[in-house]
């Protein structure tokens, strides 16, 4: 490349480095840091935060920017040249509209939320935490004033994850996934007795289950000589870079599901940030994923779409029967499979069955928006939070602990977020159906045992460009058409239907 | 405190921010990162320490500096306000001395180096190692040439990790330290039946050996809520902030004394750390240790003046017999106490007895000084490594793991900085001298587990203060006098006089 370019990416780079030190704080936060550490680790995080964010919106950056488009105008538009300097001009727009000082708070607050946050949902206090939401939730507001909206202030949060997509699109797919989804749920449950998971609730030992994960995991093709795993309060994945990405996640030792199925989860995260090309992994910001629901279509598909298929189950439950053979020596294929696939209304989110997941994504975006618009209090939240939870799924939770303080998000002043993990499961069953119509071996590869089939579809298709392409870009070019809630709709159905007899 | 005052406290705190990351990539590297990762995190390395020196040796920081000192001009001199800008005045000085594009590529020379040292010193393999090796000794002597020196290359190093000090300085008191040193050990040898250590060498279980030093670390005052600990190749202290540091350690299936002795080791360090006062801890780069050779004092103190002292293990021994009731339960007192006591010529420094400790030492520091002056190629330096070890220990390593390679510090640029550990044995036992004579009943406390009367006599005249005093000025505020070889001699020749009959 050219002189500007070059000058360009060494100063984008440069961010970046400051990025992923903010990354490994952050992981450590969450994995190792001692307790008594907050204060001290708050106050780094936002010294970081402001440099990183003083030397991007710096008009330094707006000169290189410009310098370099010159440079290498006429290039291919698709170039990774050409799309690195369109991604750069879009988060220089977006962040120049946030003062330093406010991002250096934003950072400060969530840095020290984390602990708040934990602490309440271990004693089960929602009161302990209602200060630092009604703090995190002035902050998105004040966010989305500063990076202005059209319509509604969350369609400048959620623009922040999901380039492009308003709260009124996510209404109206969420409308109409609503409809099928509570049809199918409602004769899943009036059958609910064609499924017995009691083989999942047995006493399992808990580094016998780590084994089981990270040999299925290695089979996936998760690079654990550029990633780990730990054990934190809420699993998730944090990258520093391709060469080093890392997932955590939690056990219970007498459900197998959510340590299980949740690694599963993490690592089809990891495995897109692995799978970047070099070439995307030099050119920070688009060595990242095309948006949080692309990213949500990858670790769902590895959790679900695979990890709760058939097919999956027959090459990999003889090894889960040899891990744990007092638990499901007498358990076969068939039940067990049945078992991983229960529908049944469920307090927590993460170790939801496929089926009822996106209510629980529909409940937290109408309490976001409402909280957001400021029809509904902080401080009415569990009670808001208990009526709809009854509303959509039947049963009120018995604790805060798995109710309104289950999840991390907030804590960490992601609001706005959660759709994109509807969306996700989305864009997996659209994704898979095109997978599928490219290479019809993958389900008898992944009954062998052979994954890289499918991931390596995923890495020509999705994994390799990183951020280059939008969501919306990628999705129209890998199937032709945007994002389609009917997909999924029709897999679950074609897959629950066949299990409960429908 | 004034306006100035503070402007200068909040720009040395974000570059204390800056640093405090580094520490965590650092720690990180060695403790937690894939092993793939290893270019990723040089350049994320090299960033971020370009933008600390960057922003402490830019004209700003000078400006700051000259606007606080007129702000509290006629304060104590020995406020912590007035040492606050002594010492960044004299950091100052010293820093700027390097170009930061020097300061950055050590930075990404010495994040490399890491693996390179790991992976040759697995493979016993010098010759991968000696490229790194002459590279870091070509940026030591650029480094001694950029900082200046009155007499010797090697001074200007050994100024930055105890500052005033000279290599003539050290050579005289190492040759005084010497003769005495050679005349004990002599006459040991000639003992050696008297002392079996057999007992320490059996098949310990590490997970017992780990809940052990765990349990004596926590008696000790070491603070798990500030810290933690876990195995690295090299064990190493590394501290974030008072509030957050950690320790490493590496176990040994069948010797005793590497993970026990470590740990006590690497645990003195770290209280050094936690005990820094809030008011100087608020204060970077105050928040830091008076110098090396006093941080090696705390470590050596903890591990050796009172981890192999007969009153410690009178408290301790029944613990670790209960601990290994096989291996120990026939081993009484008196024989355990002989055992960690033997004196004996060794290969790896950091399994030394006391007296032969310093010995090894002397080696390095010898082999430095060739190097640094040209004398010495590094392609010779195996051969001048097992020549001069034979003539010191009467005994040649039958590797380089064992010999050359066994080191951390010089695949990490530390040149100069192992003086320092001798110079800690004899301002531990300097600073022991000291607190008997002001709490006399410190040895029947050890005796009892009550180890607060040390460490709080610790904290009151050493810790507390940081980087307030420099070592010498510490050392005769304590002592009423500069550092003495002697009284570690004395120590050394009245303990093991009374082990081996002498």
């Amino acid at each position: 490349m050219g002189k500007a370019f070059d000058a360009l990416t060494a100063h984008l780079r440069e961010i970046d480095h400051l990025n992923a030190a903010l990354e490994l704080l952050g992981w450590d936060h969450q994995v190792m840091m001692p307790p008594e550490a907050d204060e001290a680790r708050a106050a780094q995080t936002e010294t970081l935060s402001r440099l990183s964010h003083e030397k991007f919106t710096s008009e330094h950056t707006l000169r290189l920017i410009d310098a370099a488009e010159a440079e290498i105008s006429g290039a291919d538009p698709d170039s990774d040249q050409a799309r690195l300097i369109a991604v750069v001009r879009e988060d220089y727009a977006e962040q120049t509209r946030l003062p330093t000082e406010f991002v250096a708070e934003v950072a400060r607050v969530t840095a020290m939320a984390h602990g708040v946050w934990a602490a309440a949902r271990e004693a089960n206090d929602f009161s302990r935490f209602a200060p630092t939401l009604t703090r995190q939730f002035e902050l998105a507001r004040k966010t989305a004033d500063y990076l202005g909206y059209p319509d509604r202030p969350y369609d400048a949060l959620l623009n922040q994850f999901e380039r492009g997509m308003t709260s009124r699109q996510v209404q109206a797919i969420f409308d109409e996934h609503k409809a099928g989804l509570v049809k199918l749920i409602a004769a899943i449950s009036e059958r609910a007795d064609q499924v017995d998971d009691s083989p999942v609730h047995q006493a399992f030992d808990i580094e016998a289950q780590h084994q089981f994960g990270v040999k299925v995991i290695s089979a996936f093709g998760f690079d654990f000589k550029r990633g780990r795993q730990d054990v934190s309060v809420h699993p998730f994945t944090q990258s520093t870079s391709k060469w080093d990405v890392r997932i955590t996640t939690r056990f219970s030792p007498d459900f197998l599901n959510p340590a299980l199925f949740g690694t599963l989860h993490e690592a089809g995260h990891a495995m897109y940030e692995q799978g970047l090309s070099d070439a995307v992994a030099a050119l920070p910001p688009l060595d990242n994923g095309a948006s949080l629901g692309v990213h949500e279509s990858q670790s769902r598909m590895w959790e679900n779409i695979v990890g709760r298929s058939h097919g999956f189950w027959a090459w990999a439950y003889p090894q889960l029967q040899a891990a744990f053979p007092t638990q499901l020596g007498g358990v076969d294929l068939e039940r067990f499979y049945r078992a991983v696939n229960k529908v049944t209304p469920s307090y927590v989110r993460v170790e939801a069955d496929e089926a009822t997941y996106n209510l629980h994504i529909m409940l937290r975006f109408e309490l976001e928006m409402a909280l957001l618009d400021g029809s509904l209090a902080v401080a009415d939240l569990p009670r808001a939070w208990n009526e709809r939870f009854e509303a959509y799924f039947g049963i009120v939770p018995p604790t805060d602990a798995l109710g309104v303080l289950q999840d991390v998000h907030w804590s960490s002043g992601l609001i706005g977020y959660f759709p994109t993990y509807a969306l996700g499961n989305m864009l997996a069953a659209q994704y898979y159906r095109k997978a599928l119509a490219d290479r019809p071996q993958i389900p008898a590869d992944i009954a062998n045992g052979k994954f890289d089939t499918l991931l390596g579809w995923l890495r020509e298709n999705i994994h390799q460009h990183g951020r280059k392409f939008t969501a919306d870009e990628l999705t129209r070019r890998i199937t032709g058409e945007g994002i389609q809630q009917r997909y999924y709709l029709e897999y679950l159905q074609a897959k629950y239907g066949a299990i409960y007899g429908i």
